[in-house]
Parts: structure tokens; sequence; C-alpha cells
């Protein structure tokens, strides 16, 4: 007997957060043969970020580092000025998913209400707080101009992520980011299933913990460099952004217009520079 | 002399659609030394989809094959029932983005209106349509139960991909979806800096040429495997969907209840079925 239709909710848990990642039986194939294993996955729940009682946003996320997560996405999506604006975060784990109630100021609760009145309409899908196409690029800040990024550091950054990317070595299918000082040291690790999630719990790391954050520094992701991931690295006050894989034509324009050095397909000992070249010593 | 801020808006173009492509020179460090060189990036621009006149979503794209990717969209996330609810699409290219109007039935459009009012707030960010948990796993379709996803055609379909990508071939930056039939014959290719746009393209293809689609058929994708994949994947219809890179636990459970076979890490004479290995034949 087949049903019909299917509720696909595929979760269920507790008051405790859920874990990131699950095991499950499979079926591995080889030139034809198959042989039983069990395989560890990466996890993936429903985070909504819930502002003064308001819920903002659903996204699927790796149940880790939520307070990083809602506050770094508070900062880089500016819907706070600075962490001073976020009073306290409280996670709250149910069946469907995981609710992040953050309690910000009044300043910022009025603008963000304001923000979402001036939508056209109810947008349900895509840029974060976009219906039309008039918002979709927002005023970046300059990045710090004065420090060189050195083919040094990014090799250095480079070489140290794979022992930092835990639940990516279990898994296989987790993103990474980093902040990393002029040196190529990494000061904060943070991996999630989505890629923007990752760089999003990065700069709530930082902010969190303050003293991470000695002087200048860029961002390392395991991802491609679209814009959204420029905007964000431009939003975390980073010097650059060091993609291991493709940038996009459109993030390096808005690289190059917010001063942000953006290097691209490292790894190894090659890397290819797409702006701010005059700041990089190979 | 050095802006304090810049306007990121990294784009104008004219009444025809940008180009999918830019060229750019770049810095290539290897080893230490630097060389000029010239690049050819794959572009992104923001597509809003419009329905009878009020804009629905915007998201970054590549901007080829954007009437598949609206009609896709529309069907994948159930803004439209068929095809047929969908009586017209016209593409506007303007100094912002590329503004893809749809003309919907008033059933389709009576819904989403409601659909929209009934969000708990203007949700600006994440999952389509969802700004509570509560929204987030919509009821899928059961995928075909009787057809049999053979090694044969996963090897065949994933020999064939790489030729399909001329996008990917020249960038490096992009994903592709395609539909393959139980051959593994890739009936559909589709490309896209975005997955979830790669396969919405696929979608939307298989709609509007029905031609295409000669029986069952499984979704071959270049990414990882997460929920919204596998959503996508049972609301086009698939037997299941085979992703070159890993599963999430969370779209393992999802592709189980909506019996669809999901397989995972699929590369060269290699794969590993997560779900549905029932009806896979090495």
């Amino acid at each position: 007997m087949v049903d019909e239709s299917s509720i696909a909710c595929p979760t269920a848990f507790g008051q405790e957060p859920p874990p990131a990642t699950a095991r499950r039986d499979v079926l591995r194939v080889k030139e034809g043969s198959a042989a039983r294993a069990e395989d560890v996955l990466a996890d993936e729940v429903p985070v909504a970020l819930v502002y003064n009682g308001i819920s903002h946003a659903v996204m699927m996320a790796t149940p880790l580092d939520l307070e990083d997560f809602a506050l770094g996405f508070s900062l880089t999506e500016a819907l706070i000025d600075h962490p001073g604006e976020c009073y306290g975060i409280d996670i709250e784990a149910g069946p469907a998913g995981v609710a992040v109630q953050l309690e910000i100021a009044s300043r910022a609760f009025v603008a963000l209400k304001e923000r979402r009145r001036s939508l056209a309409g109810r947008t349900g899908c895509g840029l974060c707080g976009v219906d039309s196409l008039d918002q979709v690029y927002r005023t970046l800040p300059q990045a710090p101009r004065e420090a060189v990024l050195t083919g040094q550091a990014v090799r250095a950054a480079l070489a140290a992520l794979p022992g930092r990317q835990a639940l990516n070595g279990l898994t296989g299918a987790t993103h990474a980011a980093a902040w990393c000082d002029m040196t190529g040291h990494l000061a904060v690790v943070r991996e999630d299933v989505g890629r923007h999630n990752a760089l999003d719990k990065v700069a709530g790391a930082l902010a969190r913990e303050p003293s991470l954050r000695t002087g200048d520094g860029f961002v390392l992701v395991t991802s491609r460099v679209s814009v959204e991931m420029v905007q964000k690295a431009a939003m975390a006050g980073a010097v650059g952004i060091v993609g291991v894989s493709a940038p996009t034509a459109a993030a390096v324009r808005m690289a190059a217009g917010a001063g942000l050095v953006l290097v691209a397909f490292a790894r190894g000992d090659r890397f290819t520079c797409y702006a701010g070249e005059a700041r990089v010593v190979p």
C-alpha cells in the first residue's frame, strides 16, 4: 500500500537543538558492485530569526553556533548597526525547527518595521529583504585601504583550514568560512551547510568576542565568491575575500567598488586576483 | 582621494538581457610568481519574478533561459498548479536587472495573494514564501514507484554531462541540472550560478516543451543535495535525484518520505544510494 501523498516534514526534535550530524545506512556502488555501509551526514534544520517577537526570516542551516549566526546575519544584513543594538539572543528548539529570538534596540526595530512596510509586496524569496530590483545593491562601507594581502598569508590560511573543518571532515557536506589576520592565522572558523550562513557565523563570532580580531583581516571561504559573499565580507570590515572556487563578474565589480581585494581559485600555492591587485603581494 | 562610501551597484545594461559572461584582466599567482592574464567569468544579475504586476521575489541568476527559470520556479514552488496557468512571460531588461513579467490565471493569483497575506509578517529572506517554522515543509507528490534507476544510467548521465556544460567550461563557476531518461540520456541541461535556479530552469524547460519528457526520468545535479533540491525534484515528478556531491540528512528523510530515490557522491563509476535503494540496480 502506497500513500498518495506524503507529509515531507523530515525532522522532529525536542527542547534541545538537534544534532548537526546523523548516521544513515547506505548502499555504496562501485563499478557495478554494491556494498552496505554506514555514513555520517550533515543535517540541516529550519532556523527562524525572530526580532522582538516578529519572525523575519527562515533559513535552512546547520544547528551549530546559532547565536553567532543570528548576530552575524543581523549585522551583515544591516538589521542592526552595531552589536550593542542586540540586547539578547535566545535559542528555542521545537518540533518544526529552531527559533532564535533576538531582542534588538528600538531604533533598529523601528527601522526593520519601516523597511518591511516599504516593500512593494510581501516578498517571499531570494535576496534578503528585497522584492524589487531597486533594492538589490546596498551601499557598502569602504574596505580598509592600507593593509596588504600577501600570497604567504593566503597560502598559510589555505593550508590551515582543512584541520579546522571538523564537520566537513565527517560529512563532506559543509562549507567553512574563516576570519584570518594578515599573516594568514585563522582567528575564527565556522561551518554550515550554507556558505552564506558560515560567513554570517564568522561575522557574529567576531562581534561577540572582539578580542579575536587583532587589527585588519580577510575572509577565507570554501565556496565560490558571489555578490552576497562580497556584501557580507565588506559589512564585516574585511580587507579582502579569498575563495577556493570561482568568482562571478558581478562580485568582482562590487568588490572593486567597495575597495575590497578579491582573490579566487585559491588552492595550494595558486590563486588568482580579480580586484584590488595593487594591494596584493604574490 | 578615497571615497568614504561606495554605491555597490555593479552593473548597468540596456534593453537587451545582459550577457552571461564577462572578460576581466586578472593576476594569476603560482608559487609566489604573478602573471597577467585574461579570464572569462560567469555573470549574475538580479532577476525579479513579477506575477500579474506584483513583484514576488528577486534572485541573483545567470541571465540565460529566463523563461524556463520563471515557469519552473512557479511550478516547483507551487505558485501555479500546471503550465496552463501561466498565460505569458515577458522579459524586460533594465538598468537595475531583469524583470520577468508572468501573467498567471486568476485562481493562481488569488492563491498567491492569499499566501502572502497569511504570512505573519513581511518576510524578506531565506526559504521561499516562508516566514515561520510551520510553513517550511510542503506536502510533496509521491514519486513514480515503478521505475528502476540503474547504475548504468547514472554512469551514462554523469559521463555525458560535462560536454553539455558550455558556460561552466568557460568559467568554472556555474552549476548544471539535467533531466535524464531512465537510460541516462540527458533530455535537458540548464546552467546557472545558483543550483536551485539551474533545477528550476530544467523544470521550466520540460513544462514548455513536453515532448522532451519521454516517460519517467531522474534529475542529475552538479551540487550537493539539500531539502530544497529534493522538493524541486519531487515537484518536477522525477523518479529520483542524483547529485555529484553530498546530501544532507534532512534531504534524505524528505526523499524517503516522498518515495524519491536519492543518490549522491556520484562520480565516475561510483555513487552512494541514500534513499529508495530497493529501486536501484547497481
